[in-house]
């Protein structure tokens, strides 16, 4: 058994007798069931470094959404010396460590892909040294390189007409939670030491590629330790041995989290779960009379200003997917244990708190991991949080704990990961709208009029035939879903051989489950188009090919998003028919597929490329996002159309499947008191339905329409709102998703 | 069928129809079956050329081995602008291209590993550009780097204590033979027509991890083949189309060449068979007029001194190894075609003429493919310049030809491969006399007295018993075998990752064999020490811990090397048995496993770490080279000794076996006339039994002592002896490697 001095007032021994950070917690942790009324206001210092660093994020909109980008040093854990969120207030930073050697200043990074690192910069006006451009090329192969190197014409050509779309083929796949808690409890040499031993007895001297593989990338993996007590170091800070208080802790989860980012520019690059962690040194710090409620909200409140902080260099593309440049700093709070017993600690009310201290903010990406058993008080709180700051979302632990354990992450948006025990090998999305034009169209792309699918027979009739249409979409699905995993199984096979995370999965079990993440778009259009085939009549409006480019759909018919049965079976269906397409295939290094029906914002660019739609969504037309209902398909309230989402079986797409409900104020009350109490009630029943999860925003489309108009509005400057899979500040958005937000349905009634 | 102008001429369909260089060849080439007679001298270009060249070798000499290095471009396809031997004689080169920009000015190449690189640089007193020791451990990962991140702590002391050997880790493996002819034949732009397609077809959609890999290389592939368009246009050259005439076929050929030892450092770089091909170029310009004999002279004799300047940049223990700077840059004459025909041209005359028009030269290594049906008069041409040069070296082409075909190539000293159908993995050889030690001694390493084998149970009488032994080594070499493989596997795993070949794999057929090259060292050795164990009493002598150190052998025993079957049958068994057990495991890419007796001149290192052995050999005495019998076992003349050899079966050691001899010019005649008569003879009589190979040296030791004694004599600048795999200028041999030559039995009598 391990013994350390660090460890002085800590109960369990598992824990000491391996990496394990649940039975760490589960020995330690005292759950917390009284009210918010403990929390403690912002300090001086907080205040200070708050309003520094808003300045900074005004400067940085000012430039048009960059602040400063470096040109001259490729990212690695040491290569910038310390940076600070100000010079003259460093002292006051109870946590520091920047990605780079100024806030806000983007890294170069350009393993992902070189042109992406370099178009970065130059689309803000900065020019990276050259001599990058030929190691890159010449030297080193980027991730990119690779995967363009292995793509074949059919890839490419699904890619481009974005019937696969958000493959990360150009920057870091993200999506990985290391467990930067480690690096708190065991300190940097142990981890060294259990690592050291991993390598000595991977392949047992059988060189087979796997094994090979495994064994370089553990080599990797002690590097990138090594690398993250230098780059520690070079804050004055030796992570060899385990924290030793409270501050400490949060300090060196911190460096591990910021090794990460200092490495890997995913486009999900989250924290985890670290409250009730975290408030276990907390409690002992208060214990020992060395900690204020104060000083440790301070801690929390500096903490998550790292992490709103969190910036990448990215190209115009990529924000038009991702509007308002988000990096999905997820971490959660609440949550049960497996022995019933509720995971909500002060610290998970503290870092709730730093929405009031700080105000609003996009990141991190808060999430709270809810069970109608959670704590009322704790309940109502996040209630109240939400309903002032619309900020945070909601994840159903009772459908997550039987699969993932009561120490799972939320990886991305809404995904569960078993923190430090699983990665993901991420890979977007399949547009199934599109795939249904496709069937259709024997294959034929509806926009571009290229053979993007194979030539199967197209529809001739003038009306659409269910079983005919069935037929035919079963087919393309088959194809479609095979073309899916192979492309994503070279992705993921590129990605470790240019691009491998050796930082993140150095604090991950070696003996890791992997888990391969495909995504759904289109989801309701594809249910209300087939339920409108079925149920009315749909007329093909052909171009002068014969190319079916439009329908007029006569009749009425059931839509998703009513708790309508007659379209819900249909929804459930396509769930369950894509994902057994996608098992049919071998995924690389032996992963579990999963899926998703998460879109995030780039519902709107992935509706940009989707033709006309048998459900009567036109052209070009947003996409609804993720699992949500269709534009205007939902008629009988916010509870219908939550029934509706909440029949989607989560054990089939267990990536996650989001739903974001905007609610207007006046609908669930009309005191702070009443609409908390309802919104409660609305999230118990819902989420009792085995529903997995919920955005909540609570305002009306007034102050949308206002703040579009009027940005420059103070009150506007952190006005944030939960999108398809994050927080944004909606004067970030682009005009069109603006204008996509606003013509969702705002629920006037329950 | 394909149908290019430049062909015209030329008989044959098949070769039309697909790349097939063997299909070209037996359509056109005409064998000849006359003499010498028609051969021309130098012309005056040569002869200025060649006086240039041969001050530039003292100079090199001179400086200490190295005339210049590059430290500051690192070697791609088009790195280097164009080079030539002289300015001022530029115009007289008939074949141009150097690996860098000035005459043996060896170019830097971090691929294989940065250390590596810079040592070689440091070594000779240049300092390498300090940003690619940034680039290449912090960007980009070497060969190197990547082996050594999954050794094993018991391969890295296998290795260590040098129980396995000359493993290709810190430098390309080599031994990959590019079909340099397809660039003539074809020109660049149909053969990537023909890659490209191999692109389309490869994996059909289907990524597992072999797809990928294998798709990523066409790639790569054919970025070599633009590379090399690119690199012929800087020297005023479009090699997009065939050859038209024997020059360009010459500069086309050439340049594929050139493309390998641009890019690739390997230990062997091996031309291949290029003679018979050439000669159907020179046939049928000659016919129609265009080219003289003399013309057609120059065109080999300057191709050849391109061959002659081929340089690496090396680190002094790999200088031990391999000494006197060798690059196999070997290539063949002679042969017969699968249809009886001799493969042997006038071309083939005048590679070997190169010998007399520029005096004897270690580079490129001369390999007559050997039959006693060829004709006659090519057999006594071979023969005299064997006697004259001592340079050349035979291979039985009819134990090969039922194996490899009539298109094989000697990808580095003996080793046989299909020319353009495939590669080998090399990874030099398992010291198995070492092995027998340590079966003696538990695992224990006699020199280090490390525990580097597994600790079985060590011998612990006083007198060896013969079948305790044998069922010791057996293990021991199961352990051994394993070791090896699993250490090869990691190596090619690793060179395939991050040394990959491109440019030589472009001219090699898509769907490639691929063969896995393990060797032999110490095999006479081991050979005799079990012959003493069996039929002598061997006694041991333990150290103050008991470990056997050294060995009295009392009473006579049979010795390998007399034709006595009572040791030969031992050396039979010893391969075939390690064969075995080499087979029992899973090899890199479900390559070929095959094996060879041949050291190289690194039996002179290995038998430093090799302790002393039952048959008498003292501690750190070299060990006999290659399949050659000991020192001094030799007792019954020249030809017992070849007939021991020829006992080994080929089919066991299909990676060569390795046999060099000396023989006195007085043993075999008194003229030149009866010295070839005798020589040859000799090698029907020895090929006739099925043996493999012979370096034949003729020249008494007298001339070694006075050359090793006054290596400033003129007569001795380009004094060439075949050693062990290749030849080599004596004056350049460490004298450890003098006089190890020199102890060798120079037989006096047939």
């Amino acid at each position: 058994m391990m013994q350390k001095e660090q460890w002085q007032g800590f109960a369990g021994r598992l824990w000491k007798e391996e990496i394990n950070l649940r039975d760490f917690i589960q020995n330690n942790y005292v759950p917390y069931e009284g009210d918010a009324s403990f929390l403690a206001g912002p300090t001086e210092s907080t205040n200070q470094l708050w309003e520094k660093l808003q300045e900074l994020q005004k400067e940085e909109r000012a430039k048009g959404g960059v602040l400063d980008m470096d040109t001259e040093i490729v990212s690695t854990l040491t290569s910038h010396k310390p940076g600070y969120i100000s010079e003259e207030l460093k002292d006051k930073e109870a946590v520091v460590g920047l990605q780079t050697d100024k806030p806000l200043k983007r890294a170069f990074m350009p393993f992902g892909g070189i042109k992406m690192a370099e178009d970065a910069c130059k689309t803000y006006g900065y020019t990276p040294n050259p001599d990058f451009h030929k190691i890159f090329t010449e030297y080193h192969t980027t991730h990119n390189q690779g995967v363009f190197d292995a793509y074949t014409p059919e890839m490419k050509k699904a890619r481009h007409n974005k019937i696969i779309t958000g493959l990360p083929d150009t920057y870091g796949r993200g999506r990985i939670v290391g467990d930067y808690r480690r690096v708190a409890l065991y300190g940097i040499d142990l981890l060294m030491e259990m690592k050291k031993e991993d390598l000595t007895n991977c392949g047992y001297g059988s060189m087979r590629d796997s094994v090979i593989r495994q064994r370089e990338e553990l080599s990797m993996q002690l590097r990138a330790l090594q690398g993250m007590k230098d780059m520690a170091a070079g804050y004055g800070f030796d992570i060899s041995e385990p924290a030793s208080n409270a501050k400490e802790a949060a300090q060196w989860l911190y460096f591990g989290y910021l090794a990460a980012i200092k490495t890997q520019n995913g486009a999900a690059m989250s924290v985890g779960r670290i409250s009730t962690f975290l408030d276990i040194y907390i409690q002992r710090d208060m214990q020992k009379g060395i900690l204020t409620e104060s000083e440790a909200q301070e801690l929390i409140d500096h903490m998550t200003m790292k992490f709103r902080m969190v910036k990448f260099a990215r190209i115009p593309s990529y924000n038009q997917l991702f509007s308002g440049d988000p990096v999905w700093a997820t971490l959660e709070v609440g949550g049960l244990g497996q022995d019933g017993r509720s995971m909500v600690t002060k610290t998970d009310y503290r870092f709730l708190h730093t929405l009031e201290n700080m105000g609003p903010s996009p990141e991190p990406n808060l999430t709270v991991l809810y069970s109608e058993r959670l704590p009322e008080n704790f309940k109502d709180y996040a209630a109240y949080i939400s309903i002032e700051t619309s900020s945070i979302q909601y994840e159903n632990d009772d459908v997550m704990r039987p699969i993932w354990g009561d120490d799972y992450s939320i990886c991305c948006c809404v995904s569960a990961t078993q923190t430090g025990k699983e990665m993901q090998f991420f890979g977007a999305r399949a547009n199934l709208a599109k795939c249904l034009l496709y069937a259709i169209n024997g294959g034929i792309d509806e926009k571009s009029k290229e053979q993007v699918g194979p030539d199967y027979r197209p529809i001739s009739s003038e009306y659409l035939d269910y079983d005919e249409v069935m037929k035919k979409y079963d087919k393309m699905m088959d194809w479609l879903a095979g073309l899916y995993v192979n492309i994503l199984n070279l992705i993921q096979y590129m990605h470790d051989k240019y691009y491998y995370e050796s930082a993140l999965m150095a604090l991950i079990d070696t003996d890791v489950r992997r888990t391969f993440a495909t995504g759904i778009a289109g989801f309701s259009h594809v249910v209300d188009s087939l339920s409108a085939i079925k149920y009315a009549k749909v007329k093909t409006i052909r171009d002068e090919n014969g190319l079916v480019v439009d329908y007029e759909t006569i009749g009425d018919f059931p839509k998703y998003g009513n708790d309508d049965d007659r379209a819900d079976d249909i929804a459930v269906w396509l769930l369950q028919t894509f994902m057994k397409k996608l098992k049919k295939h071998h995924t690389y290094r032996d992963s579990e597929p999963t899926t998703s029906i998460l879109t995030i914002t780039s519902n709107v660019v992935y509706g940009k490329a989707t033709g006309a739609l048998p459900d009567g969504r036109k052209a070009g037309a947003p996409l609804a996002p993720g699992a949500n209902p269709s534009y205007g398909a939902e008629q009988n309230g916010l509870l219908a159309s939550l029934n509706s989402v909440a029949k989607l079986p989560y054990e089939w797409a267990l990536d996650g499947i989001s739903n974001t409900q905007t609610i207007n104020p006046d609908a669930i009350g009309h005191s702070e008191e009443e609409r908390i109490q309802n919104l409660v009630h609305i999230m118990d029943g819902y989420f009792k339905q085995g529903a997995h999860h919920l955005n909540v925003n609570v305002f009306g489309v007034e102050k949308l329409i206002d703040a579009m108009e009027h940005p420059e509005k103070e009150e506007y400057a952190n006005f944030t709102i939960r999108v398809s899979g994050y927080a944004v500040k909606f004067i970030d958005l682009t005009r069109e998703q603006q204008l996509d937000v606003i013509a969702r349905t705002c629920h006037t009634t329950v």
